[in-house]
């Protein structure tokens, strides 16, 4: 940020009086302008004993492959944004069931909100998708999905699946989990 | 926001190329100003048979009671971020237990979570809180809460509490429960 998007004057980022942590401020008209964490929302898809995927179409991670899941938008809930996105991607209808596992990744300001999901009827790539799948567990390619939020997601599932119980899971990516997929920086 | 806070241009209003929603754009520089929900992240701080909650100091809806809650910041946890809320508005720290209401609110592009916690030692009113109490179920001051989501968050936790379990909660806040607390606009 270098603009105050309210005046178009420069800002600098420094701590505001009465705050504890800087921010980016307009010294000409006052604003403070406030960041803060991106939920990305999204569902795990279920058809019977297999698990819908998507292989990625669009950068970053392309060609891996990934649960439905995109940058929740506003005027809309975690429920409604999981479901569009598993429409957008995979040109599915979805039954949604509880929050599955809530994830943050506190060094890149996201926190991942997962749904488990009925899949309801039919499926198709969309436009930011190369491909949609259903995968047995045998046939689910670990070394190729795009994240570790998905990865851990999909862990949780098969050893829930064995259990029969799904209860909420919350945990944190840290940076050397994401080394793995990234590489480090 | 009328102007680009990357190059201080003049931003439009419009659908971007292959999008479905209007978004700030520049046409100078050509960055697209994304604007996501804001996750409000809190406790329900428990002690023995009572709950701790805060009167607020400031504005909305100052005097009136509420759980410490407040805006989740860049670079923090979920459960961070509810820890600290706690710590700044109550002076208080909290031994975290999961999360126990999930709350949109799709009109104000907000999401509330709130998380279960044991009060561990002392409280003092923060620079945000005119007072901070302990209250009975019958000593809870139902006319005078801040929010619908505070209101919402306490009374699962008495009716579950006379269950004896406490799963999560997952709703939503319309613009009519909002009413009752802020009038029509």
């Amino acid at each position: 940020m270098n603009f105050c998007s309210h005046c178009g004057q420069p800002v600098r980022f420094a701590i505001p009086e009465g705050d504890d942590r800087p921010r980016y401020m307009c010294d000409a008209c006052g604003t403070i302008h406030y960041q803060n964490p991106r939920i990305i929302a999204g569902t795990l898809p279920i058809s019977g004993s297999r698990i819908l995927l998507c292989r990625r179409a669009i950068a970053p991670r392309k060609g891996y492959w990934t649960l439905p899941a995109g940058f929740m938008e506003n005027a809309e809930t975690t429920l409604e944004a999981a479901a569009r996105e598993t429409r957008e991607e995979a040109c599915a209808e979805v039954a949604l069931h509880g929050l599955y596992t809530l994830i943050n990744l506190p060094h890149i300001d996201q926190v991942y909100m997962i749904f488990l999901a009925d899949l309801d009827g039919g499926f198709d790539a969309g436009p930011e998708s190369l491909e949609v799948a259903l995968f047995e567990e045998s046939e689910i390619p670990w070394d190729e999905l795009a994240f570790p939020t998905i990865e851990r997601t999909l862990r949780h599932f098969y050893d829930d699946r064995r259990e029969g119980s799904y209860p909420l899971h919350v945990s944190d990516i840290t940076p050397e989990d994401r080394e793995r997929y990234f590489g480090s920086a």
